[in-house]
């Protein structure tokens, strides 16, 4: 069954040049298929077995949130306000979540796992990745990656997330576990390999071998790279042509350069993290206008971030981090989907996957002109109406 | 008929000593004739015509935005995005609003008022003030104000918000008019008057004379205070005994001292206003450290700020202002309240008005921890359910 909405008073279509944002006013949409079947103006918008009238609101496409761990249990709030008050965020903190998700049952995990990806998509977030990497044992990361599997085909492994107690600080063990039987247990219902590549966590040396065994296995590379202080992720991250280096808080010249040069890694960065950490925020200006490619997404974890709200971080993106709207909504839309190698999501051009957000706001721009009203008046998710 | 809601994992009450942050775990409430009836311990919790199981999550006294713009017609996206993109908020560009509001029929500035006022019950918020102040003529500032009183008690007179561009500058002939006709013709539907003392509005000798006209017909004295620099509105408040001196960004010592030993001056902050002009924001801390009263509010208005939503400030609040979660949620709530001279609101003890939210999560901390997710799970206002 078609879908026409029309009277649209902005439709984001992100359909410039080499995909860049591009926006209709006064439009129309038609989704058929699961597909979109066409756009343009209103006036000269066809007929369709159902009519939607957006009464003049925005309709973005769905937002894709690249970065996510969203299989864990327990909770972290005592940690965010001791940190408020004036704690440090260190790597460490995983620990407690890691110890909470081995003790917890697939339903406990599961209902948490459930419980965000809803609210994830009532939020407008229609395509999300999401890690493993609180198991940190081979049952417990297989049994993640595969509850991430009920929910988007976008999970990654993540058995590098930090180096596990029990192994008391013998990193090198413990990367052989993760390039060895847990890799081997996870890949098959992976599609990424992800290493958090940082002082307290793995060494660059440690993220390549991690990288290497998970293309072996047939996985595309991720890297946490460059969050907590300079290092090395960035250029292991390129030199795997990795999809995406993900936080890049702490850069240096170099690794502003290698990410311009980059013809296949994305710069994704997590600005509700520095929020939620009271740390120094990317600078997106330095590298949009170095020409990187940007992506924005949530890092919606019980530690670092917990917020699952796109529409926060484009609002966090141009406040603290001089994007414009326009650079945001793209960055946390086609920039996403650029982080997830998808050209199926994040535009609406004609053939791409019918999701799309209507926003209770004449334009894209009050996603940052509103902050923390909830703007999100309808979701489609594959031609569906879902929220 | 009365109401019980029940395994509540954190009730928060307000109920500690003068008025304090305290709550209770594992609890329950009763709501009967509107008002709170009972609170305690869910296990010797009466029984209730009705029952509402929370299933573990929080519930807070609906949050009280005593500082709120929202009868006006037009909006300042483009001016937004250009101040992101780095120029700097003045004052004047109230004038812009202001001629839209006057342009404006009367449904169109109601059919905005409800909307905001409805997006506000909707994120929690079961009092809020409202101001006029984007007439300023005597029509257009009397049907303001009778506009705000079809959606709130706590209607506040701003007449003396700017000099509107026909006074061509002459600031005493503008204010002999808020304090002669204007005031006449709002007084009958106010409770407060409120004058934005500032440099491009008004100065202290203006602010003085709006406020003693204001109480001499009978309102109750507010003042918009050193937002946009040092300047005498503290002082003015203070001297006044206004019930709150609203902003408080740039004080000096001898500001926080007269806020300190204010037995009747609540200071307001609208952190808000600086995440969305990326101005410096208030010293909460040296503000709270030093004994004062501090409320939290959301601002609400097409130009400074054009969120409604109190979590947001929560969370601003502590991120920024290095505020403990308890301080916020108390200064969203019973802060708010003193900041409007209620005593039956912004509390959860036995004779308050039935005033409560309901979290999507188990405490209150997750306001902040969880900033820009939508975690109103019910709203109650004088008992009855409202969202």
């Amino acid at each position: 069954m078609s879908v026409l909405i029309t009277n649209i008073g902005e439709l984001v279509t992100n359909a410039g040049p080499d995909g860049a944002f591009a926006s209709i006013s006064d439009a129309a949409v038609v989704l058929d298929g699961g597909l979109i079947a066409w756009t343009g103006a209103a006036a000269g918008a066809p007929a369709a077995d159902e009519r939607v009238d957006a009464a003049g609101r925005a309709v973005l496409p769905g937002f894709v949130d690249s970065h996510a761990h969203l299989v864990f249990a327990g909770e972290r709030s005592a940690e965010f306000a001791a940190r408020m008050a004036g704690l440090p965020y260190v790597a460490g903190g995983i620990a407690s979540t890691v110890a909470a998700t081995r003790a917890a049952s697939d339903e406990t995990l599961r209902a948490n796992l459930h419980r965000l990806a809803s609210e994830m998509l009532a939020q407008g977030t229609t395509t999300f990745e999401c890690k493993s990497g609180y198991g940190l044992t081979v049952a417990d990361e297989a049994r993640s990656v595969g509850l991430a599997a009920e929910v988007t085909p976008e999970v990654t492994y993540l058995g590098a997330h930090v180096v596990p107690p029990e192994f008391g600080g013998d990193a090198a063990r413990y990367v052989d576990l993760v390039c060895g039987d847990m890799l081997a247990a996870c890949a098959p219902a992976a599609r990424w390999v992800d290493v958090f590549c940082e002082r307290g966590a793995f060494d660059g040396d440690a993220a390549r071998a991690v990288l290497a065994a998970g293309e072996a296995a047939g996985l595309q590379a991720r890297v946490h790279a460059n969050q907590l202080g300079p290092g090395p992720g960035v250029q292991v991250a390129v030199a795997a042509a990795a999809a995406s280096a993900d936080h890049c808080t702490f850069l240096s010249a170099a690794d502003v350069d290698a990410l311009a040069s980059a013809r296949r890694t994305v710069a994704t960065l997590l600005p509700g993290v520095e929020f939620a950490t009271r740390s120094p925020y990317p600078d997106a200006r330095l590298l949009l206008d170095a020409g990187v490619t940007v992506a924005l997404a949530s890092d919606c974890n019980p530690g670092s971030c917990f917020t699952s709200s796109m529409p926060l971080c484009i609002a966090l993106a141009v406040r603290e981090m001089r994007m414009t709207t326009q650079e945001a909504v793209w960055a946390a839309t086609r920039g996403g989907a650029r982080a997830l190698r998808r050209r199926d999501v994040g535009h609406l051009e004609v053939g791409a996957r019918a999701d799309l957000v209507m926003l209770d706001a004449p334009s894209h721009a009050y996603l940052a002109y509103r902050p923390g009203v909830p703007l999100i008046a309808g979701v489609w998710s594959a031609g569906r109406h879902v929220a």
